[in-house]
């Protein structure tokens, strides 16, 4: 008779969920400057990069949530030149990106370069050798001190940061002060989408929040959702732009892009996933019109953490 | 500091994948002729229902289980008069289908009397009165031999039973011997829907092969997914039509359907939700396209179970 | 095959040891003005009861704790006649001091008398009708002020407190300078005997403070130690004495008192056993000679608390 | 404020009594023709080596178990020279034998040689080099085959084995049949020791009926409990003795065994602590009185797995 696994990663999704993912070995295990870091090799979900004992992403699903942070912000862009990534220290995001053959630029700034490190190091399926790419220009520092002192002007900005956490390092960039200086750094029709925290029944207010913020400094903002099983189910995104024209992307459309301008195959995203993504349900639509806080570096909004 | 919960519901969701969630209460814990039955108060998820140690709905989210099984293939009817549900004890199914207000009558049958009475007492939230309705007629048999023996003709069934267990009720009823005889009890312009499995990645098997299994019985099945959290993700469901008009449901159509025909209001659904439900990723149509396995009497199929 | 249970009791040890323990039924859930009440049936440990999260004291083992705590210091004392008792809310303490035929008065003072309320309504098994001997005085308030005020002098004094956590009621209990005032209400060859955390490898700091504290008040300590499972494994204690001559008992002069004076017949208890409670591993007696910290209000001690 | 620990070993003690211990670091993790193997570092009890899921020895707490398991045995032995040990693959129980300057040869039979390269590799704080005394002779075979086939004579056997599980290898050695053959192997004046199963309240019946077949085999049976709290609680074990002279010893002449025999110093055991292991509670004599089960070939005794 099958014996149960004996190592667990356990996470408090919640201060009451917990999920828990059989393990078969610690690949790695150490704490940076910024967060404590480890690579486990699980048995559902294969590889996974855990920041603070937070799961930020499993070899088997990432597929899902870096396709759908990246490809519609990348797709409904007419001809994305030159892209911002904050955070994304796995590769992942920066991989999505560069499959577009429009690219020229990548700017990716994460604060903390052991992240990067032991991504290139131990999660080769992640990033699939995009750290190699010479349209790269990676750095290590804040993210919002980069772009306040830039000159360069992007088509398209991704935000992969973990959660806002108190005292993390990412809560400032999920503040309409930031989203207002972000904009100055977007060119005219230019396309931004970020994780919005989860869409689960009854922990919303992140997803709301952040969405009613984005409101309140871009014309276009398109909340969306795809579940990620790893994370504990159902998980939000945003989409803004600078422009109207954003709204006016057909699937078939995205299917002509992906066709024309993407290297391989994707796996989750197509024109018709595309649809799958952006219809959400009623009771989360009727959330986000409900909502009324908008987050400011003077008025922050936090996940839980224990 | 706030302190841990000390009281946990424990799932194996597969063999390498728990979830907990903090109870409050145990509100009740028994045994019948076919199951374990329990219901639970819990933190995140209210009132649950369990059966044999599964989470079978809980008051937080079963209105997206229940809206995504039951109204679509009530909304893409043009007259639902009568119905059959198999299964569905809680008496949710039967409140979504009672909603619609062309029903004329409802056969609910269910195996597990206990279940029923159970949940008449302590699920006040999930059945909201559906039980008193004298549109009902509820019986305590085994479904399929009901089906087999009756003369009735459904213009809608849906079929809400516990996943496919070995030694379980339920496993005759995903195969294509039960959607045979299914089909002969039906209408011509009938509709058919059932839970069908996870669609989590790595476990779609079951989702598959149902899906694959239906085509082999109806010329129209749509298969679709929608995120339960309590069921530890995505869930798939599948939708099924005696007759080719089924396609031709616009969202406007569903929308206008509701309007007219459905008391109060619905939390998740409407026919931009349905969109979402039906519009499922790249990887889970691919992988329904590959699957070959038809599932019957002789061949059946099992999800994991402990 | 047998499924796994899926209600468990979760206790976190330590920071980094967690029990958890099958729940048949939630007997009882409910917060005072102190703490957080529960009781619960286990399957191993059948029904128990648990203060803000920690196991107190279960129906399966509660035996081993009490009669380790009180009859050691009511055997070794000669006619013991007037007992103290500080917290001991469930009444298996006072059971156990009742036993005694030579006992004329039980003052009992627990801070919170709603534990004493559920502990008498849905603990049977452990107070054994206890509560209503009419030699018991029972008394709802600050077992330090009680003391203070008293006139009383005792024969024995039994401190069975919850482990001293900041904020916690008990943690000035736990003091030199409560011991030396208590001291002052016992007669000349009074004996005392308290819980005194746990003496698994590692986290011994509690009971090896509690140990040299008691030692700078009285002339005679004896630390000891028994194993009771619930608790998560071996569990420390400590004698002490106003007078040499309480290091004068035999084994066999245990079983004779035992004989002449006790009520029923004891389970873990005897002079064999006395001998297995007081013969305590090399580490641990090294421990306690290790020792220099004094607990006192000013520098008070408190076990790890989530 | 600190997080909790990310991951976890969970070992399920019973089916009903579940303990997780943090862990720092999976060291290695494999099978091998008898048994899964890993070796872990915990927080709370450093490194530990599990087969087939159970905690078969931690360094903080390994030291109680094996001076528990071999110093009584050696040290009541008047001059032990030749000793069998079967199992101890971690080393330790060999260490604890090899301290005795009396001893001129060891034999010990594992079964599993990968079990003996692992700890020999991952757990130097465990054998401590043990390995490489000349005086060991180390085989990998049956230790019932070899005992059987030899001509030698022993002093002391040590019985170092998993419980005995359905299907696993060792349950044959906890039977009278392999008793009364290991009697016919020892010389006139040995001493023969054996862990005995946990002695946690409702789960003694291994322990009860493994001391009442040894009774049937061997004239002197002394029944004997240490606290080991890696592994859940109080834990058993058994002396027997070929000669009634083993019942002679004292505390004090224990004491002088170890002062002139024994290489550094214990850390558990002394003449002391040798009383407080044989003086068991009251509960445990009296299941071991009541006990009529004696284990053979025909009507062998299995622990719990899972």
């Amino acid at each position: 008779m099958a014996e149960s696994p004996s190592m667990w990663f356990m996470e408090f999704v919640t201060p009451s969920v917990i999920q828990q993912f059989a393990v078969k070995d610690l690949v790695y295990s150490g704490q940076s400057q910024y967060q404590n870091i480890e690579v486990m090799d699980t048995v559902s979900y294969g590889r996974c990069l855990v920041l603070d004992g937070k799961i930020q992403s499993c070899e088997a699903d990432e597929f899902i949530y870096h396709e759908a942070l990246v490809q519609p912000a990348m797709s409904i862009h007419p001809a994305p030149k030159r892209v911002f990534i904050a955070g994304g220290g796995e590769g992942a995001t920066l991989r999505e990106v560069l499959r577009h053959n429009t690219v020229e630029k990548v700017v990716m700034v994460d604060i903390d370069s052991e992240v990067s490190d032991i991504c290139k190091r131990f999660l080769p399926d992640h990033h699939q050798g995009a750290f190699d790419d010479p349209r790269l220009e990676l750095l290590h520092m804040d993210a919002k001190k980069y772009l306040a002192d830039t000159n360069e002007k992007f088509d398209v900005a991704i935000i992969d940061l973990p959660e806002p956490i108190e005292g993390g390092p990412a809560y400032l960039l999920y503040t309409q002060n930031f989203y207002e200086m972000l904009k100055t750094k977007l060119s005219d029709d230019a396309t931004f989408a970020l994780q919005a925290g989860a869409t689960v029944v009854g922990i919303t207010e992140v997803y709301t929040a952040i969405n009613n913020t984005l409101k309140a400094a871009f014309p276009v903002v398109f909340p969306y959702s795809a579940d990620v099983p790893s994370f504990g189910g159902s998980w939000g995104f945003a989409l803004a732009s600078t422009t109207m024209d954003a709204c006016k992307f057909s699937p078939e459309g995205i299917d002509r892009r992906i066709a024309t301008r993407v290297k391989d195959s994707l796996r989750f995203y197509d024109g018709h996933a595309h649809q799958g993504l952006f219809f959400i349900p009623k009771h989360l639509r009727e959330a986000i019109e409900k909502e009324t806080k908008i987050i400011t570096e003077d008025s922050p909004m936090f996940v839980w953490g224990i």
